[in-house]
């Protein structure tokens, strides 16, 4: 293996899915948060990724079975809209980062394969104190402002790092739209709260209904 | 050299090899285990693998003749099961994740140049307390259950790092067998207790009689 | 995207354009200097690079639109000299040198299609007590001479790094003229002095006329 | 540039001829050994190599003149030995030992081109107090034992680090005869004297006379 090589599982019926990505990243907001949404839609695993940018180890279950660390696409045909929803083990290494956007194009590649034509990247951004937010960066004026309206507080003049911004900065780069959406954590530990706040917030945005109780 | 290279020694003579690779690591165990299954075997070394990601120095002996770090092959026709046994000076380096997925991916084409059709990876593990145990953690459900029958303890729940495991993760990637077993190593000192746990348990495991004089 | 990649806006009409880097380095000296050429010369960006050894993450305004980490190439057709002027966000990683002389050739390249026949790289140099004075090195000694004559003093027995330095190696073993002016800065902050001190050497020698008060 | 590169200057006529590396490292002794064969031999530069694994740098000279990082190859037609010999300006990046093993095979496909069947790499050897001998090591015993008649102490059971040692490991693999002279020096500085001795050695051992006050 020396590049990025997926993994085909089966062909899912999606008529213009939104393509959402949740990778482990600050609070793990980003991975909860897609979790949330796959768990909610009933999502089944089509797809996975592995990349020789991944790191070398092998993750080994409770049966002793092991495997490669990858990314993983669930389709999900709903009423409303239909979802590609991408999480997965790891980000590619901080130290390599021609390999992050060799991985990052290759997932938009797949994504538009797919047919999504609106890439949605979900994170976590650092507060001192934590007042549950959701902040959005786009691709366009038009996308900042409907998200905006929508509940959502603007991110301004600063970076998203890592695969949430990388994708958004490629997708803009190819033509395609994009949104992120950063929940507020005020910690590294797994933010249960933050990330289901980004996913409410997300369905809430799409027009889907989500009870408090999920 | 801007690739892993083969230098191929002879041909051997081998039916359905199983292989079985130990290099350096978490005490040693698993170069350990792999030289006393090649002393006991009486193999013969047959191919060397060199590589550019391997590290810039040449080892040089007692009568000062140099040669670059390198992989071996060893071919083991034996009456019960036949063998190929690789071992080597060194893992590619950690820093250079990719190289090491074109190394192992490299070595498996090789393996299964060679017939081989199940891949055991020999490593190390660390414990607290040195209570020798061999763990066990497979490509699938049937040899994981397999070997556990046969005495070893399931690893479960957690990592297998580096060539031991990154193997085992590919080979399975590329539909072939595979096992990795681990013996427990209190240091990170060249444990050769554990080493010849390894190897006594793979004999016994496969069906050879050992005895513990060797 | 697995290697720099340009992303055309319009085609500037340019007669034998000079063409002039100024990048992010110690004290911005060569961004701050292009920045103000850019203004004085009313420059308009004609083309972007993007590249998978920038840093991966997105810049966000304040309007909440991201975008990549890029270089920038302003057109500028004036009555003296025309310009090519590039700046950007970055330069490529330390880690990764061949990366750097990957883009800087590739710009090379694009400056050359764009007719410049003579390179010259903007940037700072470190001095304990702050002197204004511009310094200059160059391809080959008539440069520097010229340069020298015009009040430059000589960069003697020094090295200088990263892209300010290798634009103009490659330049020359390609056979390009180019030199290089470092304004002396004591700091690592900003220092806007020394760029416009680099700015106004560059226009005097170039025998544009820029009055004190830009 | 994306990969190492010759810019050739003459084609020198040589019969046989030797190759000697000596490249910057420990206490420099390699390099000063090589510079010393350059000036015994009248040695003139015929081709440079270029390389996007060197620094990203640009050395500047007392006339403000600029080149990049570079290896330099010399041609010394002699009366007993013909030479190609080989110096630079550094070694490639410690952190990336993919680029080091490329630029080596590169320039032993260089030296095999020039008519180079022997390769001779030259360095410096730490030892705690300073009792000037050069150690040799080789890529066969035939060629150790006739430089350790000589007068040469074999080198073993150690490693030689570096392009000095790779070179050797790499000439090995591709049957060519090297060997690899060490002087001993206590420090990191300059050693000069240690340089001498391996040069002086070196003319020695291939029936050149050097008169001490050279």
């Amino acid at each position: 293996m020396d590049r990025p090589y997926f993994h085909h599982i089966f062909d899912p019926v999606l008529e213009n899915p939104i393509f959402v990505q949740g990778l482990p990243g600050l609070g793990n907001v980003g991975r909860i948060a897609a979790y949330l949404l796959i768990k909610f839609c009933g999502a089944k695993i089509f797809s996975e990724l592995y990349s020789p940018s991944c790191p070398d180890y092998v993750s080994v279950d409770s049966q002793g079975i092991c495997r490669l660390p990858r990314y993983e696409f669930h389709a999900a045909p709903m009423e409303k809209n239909d979802f590609v929803i991408m999480t997965g083990d790891t980000q590619p290494s901080f130290d390599d980062v021609v390999a992050h956007y060799e991985v990052c194009s290759e997932i938009l590649r797949f994504a538009e394969q797919c047919g999504c034509g609106l890439i949605i990247t979900l994170g976590g951004v650092p507060v001192s104190e934590n007042k549950a937010q959701v902040y959005v960066a786009a691709t366009s004026p038009r996308l900042a402002r409907e998200f905006m309206e929508k509940g959502a507080v603007i991110y301004s003049k600063g970076r998203i790092m890592g695969a949430a911004g990388l994708m958004l900065g490629l997708a803009k780069e190819q033509g395609l739209d994009g949104l992120c959406l950063l929940g507020t954590t005020t910690g590294f530990e797994a933010d249960r709260g933050a990330g289901f706040s980004v996913f409410k917030f997300l369905m809430k945005a799409l027009g889907n209904e989500v009870k408090e109780g999920l």
